[in-house]
């Protein structure tokens, strides 16, 4: 099944805004299986909305329109592609019940402006909008689907998940069923150099592939079979995982796609622990990091940001003669960071960072990028030297994720015990 | 001038890399005066290409093409393009000679993969790309220009302002001229009302955008003239910008597009203070920003994380009747957050957070998004509570912006002393 999406606003021509949209509905359509040959982005003027109906491709089943549907001039999509169908627009009171309920909640009226989003297309299909008032059409025209949704990205999300994407599932001869693996802190041809007898072993049908973002590579695994073959594929893929999974050990840090901050966190609920941080050149990103799951209240206890060697000293313990002698950037100041914290806040865990960032601070033996890492816990303290390269903002994330990947490692060792 | 944006890559439409080369491009375009007509993202299979060469629309002057160009397979693009303006490859000594220099640089030598990279269309020109081994390959055919261009960011990036944006400057009749504003914290609606009088005086041809962004609005006040022309409309820019920061006072935190930790940073240099942070709901966030710029360890010493209420005791002196009987998130407890860093790290000025980001711990007291901020300064302790919304994100997004503006304030107040 193919797929072609349409994006209306002059904000993504100028650059205003980034096209998330297009991006979600492509994984979300190559996970059903459905093939996206095409993302248009036009502005939002009726001739280019036309032009670009115009030009759909003979090979494509859906076109998702995204964008131009709103209460004030936006609302043009609506009624060109109301024109372009044939088709006229008729007052729909059950539209007008769901926008005055969903005004009643923010404890307001609809105004002359709000009245017209209950005009609807008669020959189109709502796509019921439950999280705003411009609702969802699709429309059935020489064999195609068009279906027309808002901009707004949680509108959009919402729509395509509960009325787009379990149409094509059912609709779908084949169903596609996938596996997700995700692995911290190995470069992404050294993970192919190890995994590629699995791989080249993997049965017809069965595909891998490699998504990599900074620091982390993602592994998808696939295979796209009739729908009353799916028990015996979740069978191929559970064996062909656990393979995987033994290859890869202690370094595959999920069997799902999960943010390493939320399998730190599982885990250290599960023990009951606590952690600390104690940040020098990650600047508190690691805390705020930890933080950012909601419920980290539980396991998170506090940090230092010492981005001064005074703050070492006086709120983490460091030893002044180690400062002098070594270095802030040093193993025995890390760890003396990683162990301070611990003691300070009264935690269980202690993750500490010291390196140097750039684009100034380098020197021959400590060039730019090099970071210290350290996480103190109950069996002992784990130090290690990394090299991040010489991009200030990505030294910082790719530090945040191998210290949090060192702790899952700590944790993982200590639930074993 | 009009122009179209084709990016080619498959990792595109299956949504997992989201295309922010187009939106750089757009907003190089728009500032140059090239309006961007239409983006088209399509895969990198031969078929695709040349049914996107053979749409482009007979309006558009400029086709900027980005993707498909690389030592592997990904090469496609430069021969499908070449094929299709009926030209040839041929070898290039001047561009092998620059692959072997790069490579030089990393201490490797180029490989046989490498070698057609300096293959290159007889009829092209080549658009030199300092940052990378694929060079930039531009074709005039049937009166358009078409642009071939690596998809890596800073190698597109390159060739655009190196090559494509002079080459259009050049060739406008008339030049495109900007001013930028920043504002913080104050909703578009609100600044929009503020400034219309304003607005609606501006002379003919100058023109007024809106680019909101959470927590922030900023202001691009433009006009479009003769280039023979600019000193006089510059001039006219300045007079009306003059204006509007007098209406905008202190609540304008840059005319410039600057991120706020510079514009803090910048001021907190010039005074020669430092800065300490003590965050609950904002967990390490704030100090993250600050440290996020180079040389910041110039005037940020350091933070605490206080994510639990006996940090908040212990490690800031918050007293701990003022925590049982006001709460975390309270005026007298987020004062005394803020005091106590500056107290503690001995810091010049302090900035503290305490809120609900949600999606749990919310009353009807002080539901979720409730953030009290404090920032304590040499002229005292400013605090303030928020309603940040039910997004646990974004609350922590806009109370980061909304702190550091606090800070930006008491340090202008502290400049004009």
């Amino acid at each position: 099944m193919r797929a072609e999406i349409i994006t209306i606003g002059t904000e993504i021509l100028l650059g205003q805004t980034v096209d998330s949209n297009s991006a979600w509905m492509g994984q979300r359509l190559s996970e059903v299986g459905v093939e996206v040959q095409r993302i248009t982005s036009i502005s939002d003027v009726p001739a280019a909305i036309r032009a670009a109906l115009d030009a759909v491709l003979p090979s494509t089943q859906w076109v998702l329109i995204t964008g131009g549907l709103g209460p004030t001039k936006d609302d043009l999509t609506k009624h060109v592609l109301t024109e372009y169908f044939g088709d006229s627009l008729t007052f729909r009171p059950e539209i007008f019940a769901h926008i005055e309920a969903l005004f009643l909640k923010m404890g307001r009226v609809p105004n002359a402006l709000n009245r017209p989003q209950a005009d609807f297309p008669e020959k189109a299909e709502i796509l019921h909008n439950a999280m705003g008032t411009a609702q969802g059409m699709l429309w059935t025209h020489n064999g195609m689907r068009f279906v027309s949704m808002p901009g707004v990205p949680y509108e959009m999300k919402h729509i395509m998940e509960t009325g787009v994407l379990p149409r094509m599932r059912s609709e779908q001869r084949q169903v596609h069923v996938h596996r997700y693996f995700v692995v911290q802190g190995i470069p992404e041809s050294e993970l192919a150099t190890r995994i590629a007898n699995w791989e080249d072993a993997l049965p017809e049908g069965i595909s891998l592939a490699y998504l990599p973002s900074p620091g982390v590579v993602k592994l998808r695994l696939s295979a796209q079979v009739e729908k009353t073959r799916q028990e015996e594929v979740h069978a191929v893929l559970d064996f062909q995982s656990d393979k995987l999974k033994a290859i890869l050990g202690s370094d595959l840090y999920a069997d799902d796609l999960l943010p390493l901050e939320v399998v730190v966190g599982e885990r250290l609920k599960a023990l009951g622990q606590t952690v600390g941080t104690a940040e020098s050149c990650t600047g508190g990103a690691i805390a705020a990091r930890l933080t950012s799951i909601a419920g980290s209240s539980a396991y998170v206890i506090g940090g230092i940001v010492a981005y001064s060697n005074t703050v070492k000293e006086q709120q983490l313990g460091v030893r002044k003669a180690d400062l002098l002698l070594h270095g802030a950037v040093s193993e025995s100041v890390v760890r003396q960071m990683a162990e301070g914290v611990c003691k300070r806040l009264k935690t269980n865990w202690g993750i500490a960072s010291s390196g140097i960032a750039g684009p100034d601070g380098g020197s021959e033996a400590k060039p730019i990028g090099t970071v210290w890492l350290a996480v103190a816990g109950p069996q002992g303290t784990w130090a290690q030297k990394f090299s991040m390269g010489t991009n200030r903002t990505r030294t910082v994330e790719k530090s945040v994720l191998a210290a949090l990947d060192a702790l899952r490692r700590g944790l993982e060792q200590e639930a074993s015990k």
